[in-house]
């Protein structure tokens, strides 16, 4: 059942040992929306706590510097950010899936998984519903708060740059710098600083550029043995997803990456007409317009194959 | 004299035929400045024009479409982001420096050389105090003034990324799109789009990335050969100047370019506490605390280890 931002209010008012899952490979919208809360919620006198299947890169670690670590039974529970309980990611999923009470979301995929859901596909981050869920709860928004929601806001549209940066996200973004988010601070680490196992491997990632359809489509591979020749893994490569689209005249960039198993993830970046959503559709996945994904089976060859072909079908569309 | 966004905006009603300059090696806001200003005046009624000493880059040419070509002698004449009558550049200086009669900017080291000055350095971009005074003059601003408008905002402030982009330049920007700033297109323009030869081009720069001491410094070299590879020249290079400071812990950045003749140009780029002029005054170069340049005699072994050489040296000091 889809509910408005005003019932989910009203049902977190009610509720104690809330337990807040993020979606796995987090990114910094599910994470400032998990920290956001859940400080929020504490704060409140409320018992509360975040959990991730994957580990959490510590360049996220501000978003939690005033959570409390709690243990509790979880009687009620929330998942943010989370289209499908597919990314939950094992165990959280085999755990928890089943019995989500509150699923707060801004992907238009969303499959309404969980008991209740507060959907809102205009959001350009599932932040900007947090923050008008903590409104509505007339929670304070203090610095850290403040910070857990801007990252969301900033992460999720490649700061403010891209079309999902609407008018009210720069509105919360404005009103998160009024109560105290270090912006500048989030965006340095968050944009600017490359680790230097990740500047490797976007160097080896580079390397395997190819331009495809009149270069119209880019594909850059990222594979276990560049992770080991890196030192890098799964948990950095996100902002390579972004790279193959900037390229001028470019309208579908993929990231294909291999997964310990051998599986593929492709992460597709399109420039308008092209619609990223139904292009990964078509192999089973899904997303926005602009960026989405989907899984292929391996070896690479194959996954690339399909993938090639599906966008070809699409160009031609 | 120091005035006011009312008073400025009193000083513009009263006037007709006015000529507005832009800073020479013309950027977003000065040119978003200029022409927000233009099509403002010339929707009242007004006649106006823009003038710049340098060609305009065509990626802006939207900005100037619903501006009409005004000839007239100027009766009024407005400079917009110009801190320094020097930086209109030959021959705008020489014509019209000694007679602005209004000037509009944010820089703090504005040197007050206008009749005028309409100065607020805590802008983050001179577009903000351009948006006061249009909603000042009670004038509609449609969509084309809008993109003007989020050009400056973004483009001098990083797409909202450094520190100078305050909770008000983000609700300006939240009320450019409101009125048909198309925020994703210029972005792409700005931000996003690189051309096929420099994507080659950084790809090799990249492959040529070495860190030295402890990862403090960190070289990429452009080589002649790279050009010749990739099909770029070193009209494009400077964007790979950044790359090498990115990288987590480095402390000095430098680009070594091979120019055409076999000498090299180093460009740096420090984080604090190290200081890029100081390291480049002992090669002979200059610049600003973060960022200076320096030329070196080949071939590409000599330049490397005077290079090395005085990077060490400032970094043990």
């Amino acid at each position: 059942m889809r509910i408005d931002v005003k019932a989910a209010a009203h049902l977190l008012e009610e509720q104690d040992n809330i337990l807040i899952l993020c979606h796995s490979h987090p990114d910094g919208d599910t994470l400032g929306c998990g920290f956001a809360l859940c400080s929020a919620l504490q704060k409140k006198g409320k018992r509360a706590r975040v959990a991730c299947a994957d580990e959490i890169p510590t360049k996220y670690a501000y978003l939690w510097r005033e959570v409390e670590r709690q243990s509790f039974e979880p009687q009620f529970i929330v998942a943010v950010d989370v289209a499908d309980p597919k990314l939950l990611g094992h165990p959280v999923e085999e755990q928890y899936a089943q019995r989500i009470n509150l699923c707060i979301d801004h992907h238009g995929s969303n499959i309404l998984y969980a008991e209740k859901t507060l959907l809102d596909p205009s959001a350009g981050a599932t932040c900007e519903i947090i923050f008008e869920l903590l409104r509505e709860l007339e929670m304070r928004i203090d610095a850290a708060v403040a910070d857990c929601i801007y990252t969301g806001l900033s992460t999720d549209t490649g700061c403010f740059r891209y079309s999902n940066a609407t008018a009210r996200t720069h509105r919360i973004a404005a009103e998160m710098i009024d109560c105290g988010a270090d912006a500048p601070i989030i965006n340095q680490v968050m944009f600017e600083t490359k680790t230097r196992t990740y500047a490797a491997l976007e160097r080896l990632a580079l390397d395997s550029l190819e331009l495809f359809y009149e270069g119209r489509a880019a594909l850059v591979t990222v594979t276990q043995e560049m992770y080991r020749l890196s030192g890098s893994d799964e948990s950095e490569c996100d902002p390579i997803a972004s790279l193959p689209r900037q390229i001028e005249g470019v309208l579908v960039g993929v990231m294909l990456r291999e997964r310990a198993d051998g599986t593929f993830k492709a992460s597709v970046r399109t420039h308008r007409p092209v619609d990223a959503a139904e292009l990964c559709r078509r192999m089973g996945g899904g997303g926005h317009p602009r960026a989405a994904g989907c899984q292929l089976e391996g070896p690479l060859q194959c996954a690339r194959e399909e993938l090639l072909r599906n966008i070809k079908a699409v160009l031609e569309a």
